[in-house]
């Protein structure tokens, strides 16, 4: 068998499987997921020395500390992955719910929420994306095809291994969710071409991923993740709360997509605010890279060229550039962000209506944090991911957004 | 200019005019609406007219009949034309439309229904499509770009201009509504990659164009119309009502896509509803292309391929097959089904609603004919086209289909 030979027969395996997940009831599939978890625990051993092989494959192969830090598992972040499943279950199947209405015709329409079919993840070394992945699909009655990071294949594995036990456990096709072995780069091009077998596929990654993706992908996709997030501090600002800010959404976490990228600085409080920030963006030795504006009153800045305006750098890096007006931010937001997440930090009402009504992004916030773009901070209580396009799910991406609708029309003979 | 660069320039345009657009009120909107139904009224002469144009060139060019039906106006054309954009102005303006809700971190969340931003349409050679189009667009906040068929140029640039004026009257930009004059087909293929400038691409027209945007477009797409339709004659079914059924979804509109192309019969019933199917379609010189159970009873009956289970006749014929079980049914249905519209009849109510659990398509009917797929029928009010994909929206395309969400967050100096 060819390596597209192989992933074919797994996606139909998988779309067979989902056809009957399809049909199984909320109380089914919440059984597999404290399944799940129980063996999640009860195993946690060979679990760990599973991800023992991989940590140290990653070692010799010289993978960055930061990449070896999301790929260990521990007692702990086992626990923490069984303690997501089971906050999993409380939350409402969103399968079934919907509406009905009569029509003049005597037709009754019920338009029902219905799961997607198979759904593909491409996604980096990250073990709790495929315990979290295959979670949220299975509660939808979704399939899933899992295409994880190579330096997580023996984790991987050991974590399939299991859910598929958990589908049997519990009475359902174990083909419900697939694990793609082959961590060669044409895995998971053949993945993206799989149309007709795959229901939508999600990358979850870095620029590269996504652009190839985008680039390549016959099936379905939804974006996610590319967060060149913008903070404003307008004319009004309180400065203090500017700076907090500033810190919280570059410093809290810089490696995620709700980080903030670049700051704007409303030219009549840059000489007062920029000074400020210097200082507290020292506290966690973040690289300036400013406008000659900038420059001017950060003698210590690099200078920022016209890529640095484009990029996430998911690092301790932060572009500064001094605007003159509302409009000049609001555009320079529009024109340089991915529409992911942007905030301004004003005292004045109308700026700030006028910020959250001109930004095109997929949150808008005014005198808070870009931090808490997240499905857990908004209330969703889980998520698959931040969707950073504007067709189907925006935002980040809770149950519903693995589901689509479905018509059921009952009549009595009705004819047009 | 180059035609890419043209198409570029336009797309430029649009986009700009869709920030202002978004931002208009309802009331402006609808002002709009009114105000191109009256210029179409008034101005009907000269509709007509450049319609005249396009008709001779349509007929010089050996166009078929069914398409020169289609392509012309009339007076009674165009007053429809206009009550429908008066109808439009009645239905509930979805932008701005959302809910609120405050998390525990303190932040108030509102979700709220944007625009899409600038949709491109590429249809045939029907006029009333570019006025629904631009109108539904207009309504929901967007720019459109519409690319119709060669055969309407001149309809439609005569169309487009009196909306270009209704625009400018109401003091918007008359860039909202944009039209590609090149009738080329490299006009329609450069439409499809304007990857950024271009929220969404509509294409609506026959399986030629939908193949060709699937393989062609890097701008995100909605697939609409591919109708190849079943009718499920079940054991239990009342035969009269299958008979009257079946003749209305294959007959009353053989050219829509929500027509029924293939009937399956269950083999219990075959001997006593095929001649009564047969007798029926014969009063409509309905060719029917049958299985070799059907062939037996309809001498009549040529013999149907492979292919013709796959096909969307979009006319005067019709595929018939025998099957054993409903299992068979679902199964035959959920393989060569374009995922539009299914119909059972039944008396047996497990039997329906196994049917409308397992069919995998937009709408699915138990003793109605397909043919009420549609936004009208549905209570909708106004359709863009049917939908026949998983994401985004599925099914009659409403004005919500025509936006997307955003998510305004308002914190006092939250961080997390």
């Amino acid at each position: 068998m060819t390596l597209r030979e192989e992933i074919e027969a797994l996606c139909i395996n998988a779309k067979e499987a989902s056809a009957r997940l399809a049909l199984a009831d909320t109380e089914t599939k919440n059984g597999v997921l404290l399944r799940i978890a129980e063996l999640l625990e009860q195993e946690r051993e060979s679990l760990i020395s599973a991800n023992q092989q991989d940590l140290e494959a990653a070692e010799e192969n010289g993978v960055a500390k930061t990449m070896l830090d999301r790929l260990a598992l521990n007692e702990n972040r086992i626990r923490g992955m069984a303690e997501a499943l089971r906050a999993l279950v409380k939350l409402e199947d969103p399968i079934g719910t919907g509406e009905s209405w009569t029509r003049p015709s005597g037709l009754t329409i019920s338009r029902v929420r219905v799961p997607l079919g198979v759904v593909a993840m491409i996604y980096e070394a990250r073990p709790n994306v495929t315990v979290d992945s295959a979670a949220l699909c299975l509660k939808t009655g979704n399939a899933v095809i899992l295409r994880g990071g190579k330096e997580a294949i023996s984790t991987n594995s050991a974590i399939v291994a299991l859910i598929k036990r958990a589908l049997e456990d519990r009475g359902l096709d174990p083909h419900a969710v697939e694990l793609i072995e082959s961590t060669e780069r044409e895995s998971a091009q053949i993945l993206m071409t799989m149309r007709g077998a795959i229901d939508v596929l999600i990358p979850r990654g870095g620029k590269g991923l996504i652009q190839s993706v985008v680039e390549n992908a016959t099936v379905p996709v939804i974006e996610t993740g590319a967060g060149n997030c913008h903070l404003l501090v307008d004319e009004s600002a309180d400065l203090a709360m500017a700076t907090r800010i500033a810190v919280n959404a570059k410093c809290s976490r810089p490696s995620v997509c709700n980080a903030v990228e670049t700051i704007l600085v409303h030219a009549s409080v840059a000489a007062k605010f920029l000074p400020m920030l210097n200082d507290a963006m020292q506290d966690f030795d973040v690289e300036l890279r400013g406008c000659a504006r900038t420059k001017v009153l950060i003698p210590t800045a690099t200078e920022a060229t016209e890529e640095d305006y484009y990029t996430e750098y998911n690092d301790y890096i932060v572009a500064v550039k001094v605007v003159d007006t509302l409009s000049d931010a609001i555009a320079h937001i529009n024109k340089y962000s991915t529409g992911h997440s942007e905030a301004i930090v004003t005292e004045n009402a109308d700026n700030a209506e006028r910020f959250l009504r001109e930004i095109n992004s997929a949150a808008v916030y005014v005198n808070a944090s870009t931090r808490f773009t997240d499905g857990g901070e908004f209330g969703f209580g889980a998520e698959i991911g931040i969707s950073t396009q504007k067709l189907h799910v925006r935002g980040p991406m809770g149950l519903p957004a693995l589901t689509t609708e479905k018509y059921l029309v009952r009549g009595n003979g009705a004819i047009r």
